[in-house]
């Protein structure tokens, strides 16, 4: 790397801490960011600044959220009957993406798991039971990995909620849509057959 | 994209901007970036800004500098007397991490190209000649890539040379025909820089 310059060699370097991205194609950007317009580096530059300085938990979600109460909260077109709890934000940007799903969100942030030390009190479990006290939901949608630790916190929440008036569903689980039975792994082809359903 | 705040949608879209990284990948860098400590992410944007700010044309080889002169023209330990003629500034840095020239450079900043309009007067043949006027230079190896324009560029800076006191060489075509200098494996340049031969 000594043959570059070091301003250069130091974005080099940043940018190949990112997870995916190689030295050869942090040289690559590097060399664009370098020839490009000065105007389309700053822009870069400072939103990622600003993505550090602006972007906080939503107090409702504890998603990612431009201000105190992010955007889906905040929208009151969303069915408030409806609480899809998920693992992490990400999980949330895919459901919403499919645009399956028209109500709210709470992200537990991780799953349990005994054998890492993660108990009941290291995810959002406490947040959840606050979120149904407060009265308007009637249906829990459990939305958490089907992972070993995805399937147990499901199971774990449905046991904890057993007492609230809330209806629990948890998500389907089966081959995937487009999926060629021959790659789909046993466990999952069991499960789909196992939850076979009535055509009419 | 809605489903993202502001603030992540800014760094996803100015992400998405650079060269073979798709929205996926600029989502992922995204998200990567927000869970990164602090310090890492203004590191990043921070070495962006200076890379604009900070990163100059060499006055003598028109290379990519820190400074008004870059490392390699000031280092006193090259050999002044071998000056290698390239298109670009990653054609130089090729060349370095091969490490078969030990010599100063100029960058012609393009080649020869009639179709497209690119003459003599568009790439830097005047600074060549002037260099090489100063004096001390014994060698001018041509370094220019083996497609057509670059094969006709140092054809023509060949032809310029015939009245100078100067031995004019080409890299070896061990270099594939068609090739771009900075996607040729080193060994195969190291190999193309040893066996250079006399135009004339």
């Amino acid at each position: 790397m000594h043959y570059y310059p070091t301003y250069i060699r130091n974005v080099i370097r940043n940018i190949s801490k990112l997870p995916g991205i190689g030295e050869k194609t942090a040289e690559r950007l590097t060399m664009h960011i370098l020839r490009a317009p000065r105007n389309e580096a700053e822009h870069l530059a400072r939103s990622i600044l600003e993505l550090k300085e602006k972007i906080q938990l939503c107090r409702r979600c504890f998603g990612m959220s431009d201000g105190e109460v992010c955007s889906i909260c905040r929208n009151p077109g969303r069915d408030d009957r409806l609480l899809c709890v998920v693992e992490q934000p990400a999980d949330m940007v895919s459901l919403e993406k499919s645009g399956a799903f028209s109500g709210l969100y709470l992200i537990l942030g991780g799953t349990l798991s005994p054998m890492n030390g993660i108990g009941p009190g290291d995810i959002r479990i406490k947040e959840l039971l606050a979120r149904i006290e407060t009265g308007k939901i009637e249906e829990v949608v459990l939305a958490t990995s089907t992972t070993v630790e995805g399937e147990s916190t499901a199971a774990y929440i449905a046991d904890r909620l057993e007492d609230y008036a809330v209806k629990v569903t948890r998500i389907a689980s089966g081959v995937p849509i487009g999926g060629d039975l021959k790659y789909v792994d046993q466990i999952t082809l069991k499960r789909a057959m196992e939850s076979r359903h009535a055509l009419k």
